[in-house]
């Protein structure tokens, strides 16, 4: 910024012709050219936590970038974090909170608008659940409220229509299911709303972890039906954050 | 339903006790309950064209279907369509019309709500346009405005950038690219907004008719994208378009 | 048959020792201990047409090879042949039928004995009739009465739950679906009996030409599902009949 | 129910017209209108186990799954049980039972119908026995009679016909097979009955888990030989006692 | 541009205070700010004619995409062209040539700097031929002086040894080869350069229509090899021509 | 050699020192040190016809190939040749044989040495035989006796056991077959000599082109089972030939 | 066999009519047709030790497997044995040998007959080794002599023509690598003898876990070469050992 | 050589006539020609340390191994190395150094030449970083200047642009991404200079353990981009070396 600024003086002050400061802001480097400042505009605008992906790093790694964040004053969640994780963070962080289930530690230190609508998170079977809890949690951090129908899998059908009133409820839905993976395709298949669907890697044998649950999703036949990748609940939780912000915030607050 | 009726007539007169009756209606075939309504219904809370996918039919067929369809006076449309399955539907239909980019033909009968927000159709290569179309098309005939920005492959990305100002108008973004597929990537980070990636089968060699380009969206790190088919355009659009219904529609519906 | 007979005389009239007889039959080739009959009493036991797969075959050779069968007196069936196979067939077995949706033609010339079961035959899109189609003609052609319903995929689940009575009067069921494939497991979690799932290659994308309903079929969480090859609505209808045909025959054979 | 009731009584008084009722009717929530019943017959009807797949799952919740599962007097199965979680079982059904090779445990509260016809297990190698016995016991405690017969694979096939007795005396033969699997071909190509083929993944490098007897058993040029997922010994013991009870029950049962 | 000039000649003229002219330089559209004419340096830079990827184009597009270029005075290249899209494109430009083998067909208009050092294309079979010369066409077109080496596949071995003299005087080398692809690793541990290695899609059965070569290539132990896309002669040929350019141009320019 | 030569008379001479000469000769192009010879006694050592891979070639260029080969005066075959590529070879050498089943043609012009063992040939389906037939005419152009046992696949067992006369009479067994392969695990479990097993393209859905074959070919569990490329009837041919040529040649020529 | 003998003692004492006896003898069970003893002369046939696959299996398993077939007298090797299964396997064979880098224990009861030809093993990188060594101490187990030639891989192809003696003498080549396997094809190009290749795992990434090695070797275009599973050492060196075995044996035994 | 001067001073001396001579070089082996001093030079003229690839080898194995290459007095790197192995190497060279994330050892005992040009390693992913250090250590060892951009992935792709004065400094670019790989697009489309891809494996689910990025490099657009093996930053690192080597070495060195 000092440089443009510099070159700006000059030529309010005459010592700059306009042609000779074309050419140097042509050959300004970008951050001078306040590039950088569309990158926090962005941070802000989105309102969410800063996100850290702890899977493959050590709990002292996750400590220490959480300290950095921290001093920025933002909300903070990790992913993928077992408990070893979230004790260290608690050293530094004595208000962090963890979701067992879904493997997330959170820190709120700034407050959250809320979305008006509704996200279901629809579950196949049991052992989908930390995917699911990973996408609930993560949509409930982001400010949606989220409800939750598990263990509603093809195999026990009738299960899913006497929950139907949740679907309808709903302004997205969430659709976690490993295995075969046809429940994201019987949901979307009886709601006119946003289905995204996220496979998950249990299961065995041609189950391929998780890459059967992922082409049967693909594959759907039903309308308005998105996928994510394999287990990525965080990924799935936060597409519909931001599906379920075009209704409306409770706040007020205008659409981005 | 006249089963329906006359139990609960029997009911009424005293002729049938009311444990009985519970027993019978539990008994009942499902569509002597009323249940074929519920399909009724939502065919109309859709308000969405009836679809025709049209590969692998014969051009007779799908006029066949087509005039099917016309007794209902609803809205037409078929994907996939070629020239030669377009004349025949016209034989039968005047005042279809044949979008050839998007090999889609549409006849309106009815009339449809229109969304408020704007749905930008971003593609990365020549060849990607008939996807690319296949999605803007399907969006527009549901209702949308759609802009397109087309050929922004990241080959060429600054091309992307001196159209960011579509992006920003935009409620709901379309990326469609084959090859990498890294356009939707690196759009998805850019903003924050609801992103649908469409994979094309566009390439050659290790491009394994769109798995690459697949694979590449399902990994990205960009939050809030999710992905379709690939080559499905169609599908893109429809989830695009009741994503976008979420942010109100110009005659003040309200959302189902 | 010439030999063994041979030394079985020799041990009758002395001319043997038994225990050189006994050496000379370990070393006899197995033809001429009757192995061949296996194979005949198997043929006739099984009381199934003799079937000609046409696929890659020229309608020249299909003829010829039918020719020869018909010189047993048994019943034949050709699968995947086409109107130029059948026009050709028809030249040498004039009362020849053609099942053209199911590309099968067959030749009665023996009784076939009937089974009490009804086996169903269900399929998602009408693009997989024609697998659907192998499957049901060939389980009459093998002595099963059949009851069709298509067109009932997860999309529309509705229409199958309008339809349960013919899930219940069936004995078994064959489920036909491509892409997601998600209808078999759909259907083998709303019943208790045999159900066999037929991936078929319609679709595109991520379908991978049937790849994608197969995994799913063979994911599935419903107790009860078997699956065959991709499109092979011929081993469906085939294995169909075997179960079918434990729940006994019209004519009160035994089974077998 | 109780809302099902209540606007029959008003029918009956005359407090509600029948159409008014009608309307009603179509509206309710669907377990009012006596769904969940259908489940529950499902479960009478099927007479078989509840089922707990405890791979994944600790002792603990295993066992807490049981105990629910104990107040409703059913009999139990859990499969890929190890012997950790059987301990855990024992503590709250001490008449529970552990089949150690098929990691099966059992807790039997409840009579079962007993089939007539014979179920064959048959394996190739000694590492595929482990999911022979799941299917083998599976079947056992479905109320059928299970023949083994192990160790026949195709390298060593004399052994396979020396004991052609036993599948000659089954009504339904399951094959259990891992690396090439080529014994269900040979074993469906020497029978006229229903066979299930069983793919495991024992092996090491292009057995690629399982997927090469997988695909080995789905090209089987055999009539009548159905697949289902690698590994899924108690998917093939479900899939033959579907089948096997065609062929009637001992204690004259009428097949559902 | 005319934006960006007319803010510097109000601060110029002291009309606009210089921190509203940082502001406003912020917010205004990327190519006022000349980010385009980063594209174009990067073209001039580049030196290298404009290339139309003709695969899947008709002869008509690639002469209208053609046309355009031409205005523009630089040097074209069309690469996947047959002779219809030759003939084509000689209507407009008569002074094109065709490269028959290596399917290019190229205009030239500019000087092309020449690059000193050698590039050398290695191929394995007849069959590698056309892939092999689109690398060898590309880089001359690049500027490039090219040694060819055909047939000199792993199976006849002796045959690379006795032409080593090419290997030694080039200064990048580019070794094309399907099947087995085991030529590049064979080179790569001869040399000690840089060595730019094709899969071909030559093959049949296991070669996966490349795979097979793709992944030799990757796998190779020798160091320096590095792999471009299934018969990407061209990218290699462009790669290529940017290594050599390192290595000094004769009309002694800078490198860039 | 024309450069050796004349540094060993430098040296006979006295006009170059020995040390001088070694540093020459290291420096020598490897084919004046006479390396050429050792592909040219490999030719003859092999005594085989030259061969050409016919696939991918139009007539004309297997007839300029064969052409130049010819005045070699060596023996050629031509694989994968359809009656075309015949026709046209036959114009430039009459005396050419068309095998055609085994799309091969052969001209001999030179007399080839006679193995003294029997290689088999075993097919499982009509559909296999024109790559058993490229096995079969290989081996007999290769100077071996062949004996063909086609249509025994395992699906009809039997029939392979009433011909084991001919399995034991072979030294050397060629397995053909596609689908699901098994059959070479079967004749490999049967006999203790080498067994060569070719995978074939035949089938349909999920056997991918014969990879279901080639998996359960590489994974048999029968020992001295080794394989070749799907479909390389040629290649199976020539290793079989390679292993016969090891019991012994009819006109007592010494191995190589 | 008592049966049979029985039958054949009524038919000399004129106790069974001929035609009779002849029924009889047809559905007599396989076993009492003296069918077993084919088996028991391949097992004398073969001459080769039982092997036992300890993969899977406990000390304890091996041991057991071992105790049973020491009864036999015969010669046993055990393949992927560790140290803890050849403790175990001492205990009860205290002359057992162990091979470490190849992972088989060995115990000598029987003498076996030596082979004259050699078979060379050659390996590409030090971590091909345990394969190598697997294949080349079967070969020397079953009576073969054995030339190892180790660390030849093509990224130091120079080290293959500097021992190029080795390749020569051998009589059968085994050669093992990982990676990218191109070792193979080098070898094969070199030599007019029969060639086995053995894919190993060794490697990462785009290796697949051998994948890519096995691909390679399948698709050499060197003539002769024919591939086993990866890691197959074992099987490598079992069907060198039988190819070999026809070159005549030291003892003048007739080839079988 | 021995033999080599003898030859020579026998005709040196007439003791032996040229042709025989001639005869006699031709049946030399291999080394005797001075064939393995190509190797040396090979191995002088590169000036690279000796690599020793670590994983798989115990720290003994790796210790042993580095003690003979210490005894030739060249410089050794050990990739894939742990702390363990680290230890056990700096017993023997105390003057051993670490480099932690790139698991890299190092021993200097010869001095390197420095190239001029400067290679730049961009990074996707902190998690990348392991794989980006082995390429950056690398390529310093090998004598080269090295910048290092981490943390640059597309979905913060601003903070690319920020840093482009580094991409335009270097001669040689290395990008270094797993997850969807898109980077290495961006960063060729941006400059016009050789880059090298590097996949990493880094990710989960769809990423298929690096596969994803893998096939997103190989397609990519952007001209100029060439690719490694999935993880093998030392190969890219090699690579970068022998490229930047063509731009001229510091200390005026001639190309080789």
């Amino acid at each position: 910024m000092e440089k443009l600024r510099e070159i700006l003086g000059k030529v309010h002050r005459g010592e700059l012709a306009i042609d000779d400061a074309l050419q140097l802001l042509r050959d300004l480097p970008y951050e001078d050219l306040g590039f950088a400042k569309i990158d926090h505009h962005r941070a802000l605008r989105r309102g969410v936590p800063e996100v850290i992906f702890c899977q493959g790093k050590t709990p002292e790694q996750v400590a220490r970038i959480t300290r950095q964040m921290l001093e920025k004053g933002v909300n903070i969640m990790g992913t993928r974090a077992d408990t070893r994780v979230f004790e260290e963070v608690k050293k530094i962080a004595p208000d962090a909170e963890y979701h067992r289930d879904a493997r997330i530690f959170a820190i709120k230190r700034a407050t959250v608008a809320r979305n008006k609508g509704i996200i279901a998170v629809v579950s196949a079977g049991t052992s989908d659940i930390p995917v699911a809890e990973e996408a609930a949690v993560t949509a409930e951090l982001l400010g949606n409220k989220v409800e939750r129908l598990y263990d509603v899998g093809v195999a026990g059908i009738h299960r899913l229509f006497m929950n139907m009133e949740v679907l309808k409820r709903a302004q997205v839905i969430i659709v976690v299911a490993g295995m075969e993976g046809a429940l994201a395709s019987v949901v979307a298949g009886l709601v006119d709303k946003p289905v995204i669907a996220v496979p998950t890697s249990v299961g065995y044998g041609a189950s391929f972890s998780g890459l059967s649950a992922l082409l049967t999703m693909l594959n759907s036949c039903a309308g308005g039906l998105t996928v994510v990748n394999i287990d990525n609940g965080f990924g799935a939780g936060f597409a519909a954050h931001q599906i379920n912000k075009l209704g409306g915030q409770e706040d007020g607050c205008a659409l981005s």
